[in-house]
């Protein structure tokens, strides 16, 4: 069995879980539990959403979040915006937080006009304003992420093809700009990806380009979220993002209490099971999950916060 | 990608399902239940325990729920049990049900002196007498269960050198009867697969026995079991154990609240999106899932309870 040796698992749980739960949660809990995340081996958490509070009142906290989290050595901490607003926003603390800006485009045209209410041509000319303004105010641009890249609640399957032309409009972009881009995410934001479409879309994307490095950010909505990851670890693929105890949900599409983001915990032990490193530590993990679950007040999806790592039967059981 | 062209799912929710709950559910649920499955295109579901309703309450009304299930012409109904008084009791319904025994020997030694009180001499002991029972009864001797075939709470890892040699007790019990058996099934009884273990483990056998059918009885413990089925099913296995909505849990070593089997209706949409044939209509497994969680009175594991199938949303893109 060929598969990496090690992956990078960039965890979004804050973000991602912060957004789109209904109660309010307080700051001091929110701190508390990227703090606790800090000591877990991650290299990358993103935090926080500069968004509109009028939309997400969730994230109206944005900066004081930000104020009170203990930044830890060696852990690159990033946040979340949409426009120039919130680019400005996020500048204000450029010295703890790693700025990047993302050239967001979805691969399913219905998916766009829906949610921001932009053809494929309206997307791409944001894009060209954002990153215009992202250069202007020395913010580098990272990667692309292509949403929607397995399917669509609207539209229905996404072809492989429909992906490469999506990283296209992106990669054209960047290179009007001036600016070079060799990160893609493919964002399963519906949850319509299995492995063989995992392959099909990463296959279709390396034919293309040989040297762009593909990351996946895996949605668990009909369970089959770990199943696409092991496949992206097959092909190759080494970089995730994950939310700790599946944090989050499916923002998109009437969905209510179905899973968002695969839980960090679980693909960790997906990867350290069988030999990948991951830097992390599992049992921090499901403990910060179990906080999480405090935090939030209800159950999260990831099993593992009920049945534990391996680890701790290994050493009973020894 | 290599994957097989059809699959087959033999349905174990109501009898997982029912023997852990733990509120009373009536038996006319219990029957609906069966009855609502029924049309969901299965062809094989195990649907009770002849167990001593002393240690397990849940069953006591065993032969009511069997008498009041009405059977559809081309299912396999089946019931489990552990002892010559279990099979007299399914006797009495050798019209309804297909009845068949089992050679169930654990991989793990420490797990089968905890929950039978029996070591590797004492299982192939007991397994021999049973075989020697079945046969006086005429009831078929189906197949050979590994249970603990990845992993164990009480002895850590397991082998595939030990699943062989668990396999190998199996086929000598078997044998020494003049029985044969074509068909063994590897359970993951407390979670420990991994797809890296799947491999190992089928293929152990594999090379040991090229004529067996190995079928998989997966449990999602760890958040891992769709990663393993798809595993399974890259390797050519055509044989699962599911449980709709992942009704049942983890009976072993106290993980309360963890989920056991993997979900049928997730199986299957694992399976049908890629282009496997499983005969099951997913819509009509969800129906019955979320008809399941109004039965035991709590949320069930199953992801697809919550998003619904993707042929839904293909409806309403198209």
């Amino acid at each position: 069995m060929d598969l990496p040796n090690s992956v990078v698992i960039s965890e979004e749980g804050p973000r991602e879980g912060f957004q789109i739960e209904p109660g309010p949660i307080a700051t001091a809990d929110k701190t508390a539990l990227i703090d606790a995340l800090s000591a877990c081996g991650l290299r990358r958490i993103q935090i926080a959403s500069f968004v509109n509070s009028k939309h997400v009142p969730g994230w109206a906290d944005a900066e004081a979040v930000i104020e009170g989290f203990t930044a830890r050595e060696g852990v690159e901490y990033s946040a979340l915006w949409f426009n120039e607003s919130g680019m400005h926003r996020a500048l204000a603390f450029k010295g703890k937080l790693t700025l990047a800006g993302f050239i967001s485009l979805s691969a399913s045209e219905p998916f766009a006009v829906r949610n921001l209410n932009r053809d494929r041509a309206g997307q791409v000319k944001a894009m060209r304003k954002y990153v215009r303004v992202h250069q202007e105010a020395g913010v580098p641009i990272a990667k692309i992420i292509v949403m929607a890249a397995f399917g669509c609640n609207f539209a229905g399957d996404i072809s492989p093809a429909k992906v490469v032309e999506t990283v296209a409009d992106g990669l054209a972009i960047a290179r009007e700009a001036g600016v070079e881009v060799r990160d893609v995410s493919l964002a399963d934001s519906m949850g319509w990806a299995t492995p063989r479409r995992v392959a099909a879309a990463v296959g279709a994307v390396r034919d293309r380009w040989a040297d762009l490095r593909i990351a996946l950010h895996l949605h668990d909505t009909r369970g089959q979220g770990i199943a696409c990851a092991y496949e992206g670890l097959r092909l190759g693929v080494t970089a995730f993002d994950a939310a700790v105890a599946g944090l989050g949900g499916c923002p998109f599409a009437g969905q209510p209490g179905a899973p968002g983001n695969i839980a960090t915990e679980e693909l960790a032990l997906l990867c350290e099971e069988m030999g990948i490193a991951t830097g992390l530590n599992i049992e921090a993990l499901i403990e910060v999950g179990r906080f999480a679950e405090r935090v939030v007040g209800h159950r999260l999806p990831s099993a593992a916060l009920r049945s534990g790592s391996l680890a701790a039967f290994r050493g009973k059981a020894a």
